[in-house]
């Protein structure tokens, strides 16, 4: 196996494959790239070993530019970390890839070799990048804002693993994307085509991975089988698993009547609330809103710091006195996910969960549960 | 008590005067900031609460410029912390500070009403801000490539405590400042007008936090007592601890005498040596350069991950054939305070101590201690 490449495509594509890679795994073969060489370019595989892997073909040629050359076909592992961590530092525009025995690689350009150990390609267990089952076309614009508008809110922690996934449920033309932590609760419409129902739980943490392997493409396309997702991009394969186990039922959880309507300006209200929570010491981000028609004041008290209170310039709200209280960094998250100048906040009362929308985008919700006033 | 202050001249202030204070410490009353307003301004003091502190006088008026009005004199401690972060959000060219009674104090301005929990001024240890002793005077810019200069190459672990300060010895118009961690030291001499001889230890954090409290000063004044040293700025006085002890002799450790002479581009070399010490895995950062005058070789070797050589293209070699091993990351250090395009390394032999100088500046000297070569 051997080949000279472009060492800034390269580099790219080993980021790409390798940033999934943990540095320590169960399976030893996993630290490595997996690399095959062949007529249709150079393919490198990574894998966190069990929730994500992604396969990337480097072509031969990108319409007239030749990316490889002097092509001896092969395949090999290698420390994956320590050869991207090569391919970005090493000076020049090409470097020189080259199996010298079943153990040995050599990298090299004028100035620099390195001589890295190597495993036999065989060495690295199977993984099904097979592109069957139910096909769902996204254009990646749009699957890049749903994933930034609804990946946030489900759960970091394992505690409930089910809640670590974003749903993803196809019906009637319309694919409905949830995720909940338990405290809020994301929900984005998008429509699609789609010839079959589903409803799958693709961990929240292969999202965010699939958006970043993105560059120019129009579009995604998803391939949905039991156990496992594949994410097509144009030179790229993502695999990821699919957290097992039945979905909470969130389909009546988003009320669909308010008595309280809140408008702000998102900035403001951003920055508003973020000075109230330097004092919401003792119940960590804490903030009380409270509104009538003349005026909206933000405010928080700890007993050991003190107090703040904020009055908006800009609001518009319908509805009688309310007084409610919740996690800033919820609606926060929620606000910004948004991305829009004006946000909508609409209230059933100050024990019922409320909903942070844009007026303009009936599509995505965001949902959060308030906290007892004190 | 009670002032309006230009915000972005308070918020730079406190932030200068804040840096150093423990979220945590001993002694409750040194979390907060000490303000005192009188008819010189409003002082500002911040301590760590044993190494270091900061004394800040905002003056009223800057030149034509109003800085603090309204002003009702007075004194109080109140959260470090948290008085930062509000003056640094609040909206708006000016706040208004008032205190309420003895333990209230309110921070606002249109929009936002902050009260905070306050104690009384007289809680505040005494600290000694008197510029008595030997007086030395320091261009600031020399002042500060100095502290570049050595600063990094002292103790940071608590192990050896005299490791951990710079060592200031001044005689016959000249100042010495010396660090050392024991495997590496860094030697810089300044004339500077001394009307006595000194040798003291200033901790290196101490100054470090020096450097970054200059602004547009031209010259740094320092007093030297028995067990502190005070540096004045224009509006600041900032106290330091010394190490107690006497600092180790380094005065024969740096040769006069040299076999071999390397003269390399600095960037070159150093990342020539970044690449090198990729594979230096199991003797972490170790590298070995191999020199003669026709060849220039940075290696390094690993039974895990592999080899690496990389060779330069830059560099003058005067003497015999020499292998010499070293950390990679304290020879890095040393280069890059030097800021030179070119530096010098000047060897005895493989096992003896080598420096890495500036051919143009003989006033600063870096020492690195080799390892022995595998």
């Amino acid at each position: 196996m051997k080949f000279t490449i472009n060492k800034e495509i390269f580099t790219k594509a080993l980021l790409n494959t390798t940033k999934i890679i943990q540095p320590k795994s169960i399976n030893a073969a996993l630290v490595n790239i997996k690399m095959v060489l062949d007529a249709n370019g150079l393919n490198l595989t990574g894998s966190n070993g069990g929730d994500i892997s992604i396969s990337q073909t480097i072509p031969l040629y990108s319409g007239d530019q030749e990316i490889i050359r002097d092509v001896r076909p092969g395949g090999v592992l290698v420390n994956a970390q320590i050869l991207t961590n090569i391919a970005r530092s090493i000076d020049g525009a090409e470097l020189t890839f080259e199996l010298m025995d079943d153990s040995l690689a050599k990298i090299a350009n004028e100035k620099s070799v390195f001589k890295l150990n190597s495993i036999r390609v065989e060495e690295y267990p199977e993984i099904d990048f097979s592109k069957s089952g139910t096909r769902v076309e996204i254009p990646t614009k749009d699957f890049i804002d749903s994933v930034n508008e609804v990946s946030f809110a489900a759960l970091t922690k394992e505690s409930r693993p089910i809640l670590t996934a974003v749903n993803f449920c196809g019906s009637n033309g319309c694919l409905t994307m949830t995720a909940t932590d338990g405290a809020r609760l994301a929900e984005k419409k998008l429509s699609v085509v789609l010839d079959q129902v589903f409803s799958i739980n693709i961990p929240s943490k292969s999202l965010m991975e699939c958006v970043k392997s993105i560059t120019n493409e129009q579009k995604i396309v998803l391939y949905i089988s039991e156990k496992k997702v594949i994410f097509e991009l144009k030179d790229t394969l993502i695999s990821s698993r699919l957290v097992a186990g039945e979905y909470p039922n969130t389909k009546n959880i988003i009320p669909k009547q308010f008595n309280y309507f809140l408008e702000v300006n998102a900035n403001e209200f951003l920055t508003a609330m973020n000075r109230t929570s330097l004092l919401s010491v003792e119940r960590e981000n804490v903030v009380k809103v409270t509104m009538n028609s003349q005026r909206v004041e933000i405010s928080s008290k700890s007993q050991q710091v003190g107090s703040a209170v904020e009055s908006l310039n800009v609001f518009k709200f319908t509805g009688e006195r309310l007084e409610i209280s919740f996690n800033s960094e919820l609606v926060s998250a929620a606000i910004k996910a948004l991305k829009s100048e004006d946000v909508l906040i609409s209230f059933i009362g100050e024990m019922k969960p409320f909903t942070v929308t844009n007026k303009n985008d009936s599509n995505i919700i965001q949902l959060i549960t308030p906290v007892r006033t004190y």
